[in-house]
């Protein structure tokens, strides 16, 4: 597939890509170095948490959710990253054995007013877990180059 | 130091923990596995980028973020995780060699309407360089088991 541009996101749009397993051994991994709460380390203590048993870490999804999003679309764009994210909802617990999607939707786009060679698309992404609910959502803007670098075509 | 309950945040105080060393190798590391892209993986690649060179990911800068609130009061605390995140701003690159500081301010507290045994404590949390500005922040509001349970004490 030929590299993406600001111009090729169109409101509207939805790019699914996946599924993808999470383990028990990744949940537990990441947590160990980046978030060390009961809730993610053993499931015997995550048993008596808000979680009722052990779940990936909230901070673990949205990296997985990113790695998930580059190889979907981002690294075939000219994306140039994000600013920043406007909000993230952890909606329900991520389990290991889950089989998760990543539901990118297009919400809009616009030209950058200071700098006429890039616009930026705001985005919806979701994880979905197996009975099409999603367990996690972010909304975010990113930077992209426009085609011919914004030259009138 | 004695476990810290929703009571003991008080809107305007300042948790400083810190400073972390970050490293090229856990950069790479990082990008590697959840966000492999040039500006995050190869000094030359990424000179050309928005950047202009290597920096850590956003997310990972929030993966550091968590790690050093855990170990900053997050662990020794009644916090039962949060549901989501406001907004995440990141507002410098991060290189390696950087020293960063962990600055968690207490925004404002409220009991929980449908579970009186716990409330919520709104934080920014901010990641500052050594010359005191901050590079990435974020706001979210943890759930935190009240003293007692929200019994009258």
């Amino acid at each position: 597939m030929s590299k993406q541009y600001w111009e090729d996101f169109t409101p509207g749009a939805v790019i699914e890509y996946g599924p993808r397993l999470i383990t028990r051994e990744e949940i537990v991994a990441f947590a160990a170095e980046f978030d060390p709460q009961p809730m993610h380390l053993d499931e015997e203590a995550a048993r008596s948490t808000m979680l009722g048993g052990l779940a990936a870490s909230g901070w673990h999804a949205c990296c997985i959710l990113m790695r998930m999003s580059t190889d979907s679309f981002v690294l075939n764009s000219s994306s140039m990253g994000a600013p920043g994210v406007e909000e993230v909802r952890w909606l329900a617990p991520i389990r290991p054995g889950d089989r998760l999607t990543l539901r990118t939707t297009v919400l809009e786009t616009r030209v950058s007013n200071s700098r006429p060679e890039m616009g930026f698309v705001k985005f919806r992404f979701e994880l979905v877990g197996i009975a099409g609910k999603p367990v996690m959502a972010l909304i975010t803007s990113l930077m992209m180059g426009r085609r011919g670098e914004g030259r009138a075509a």
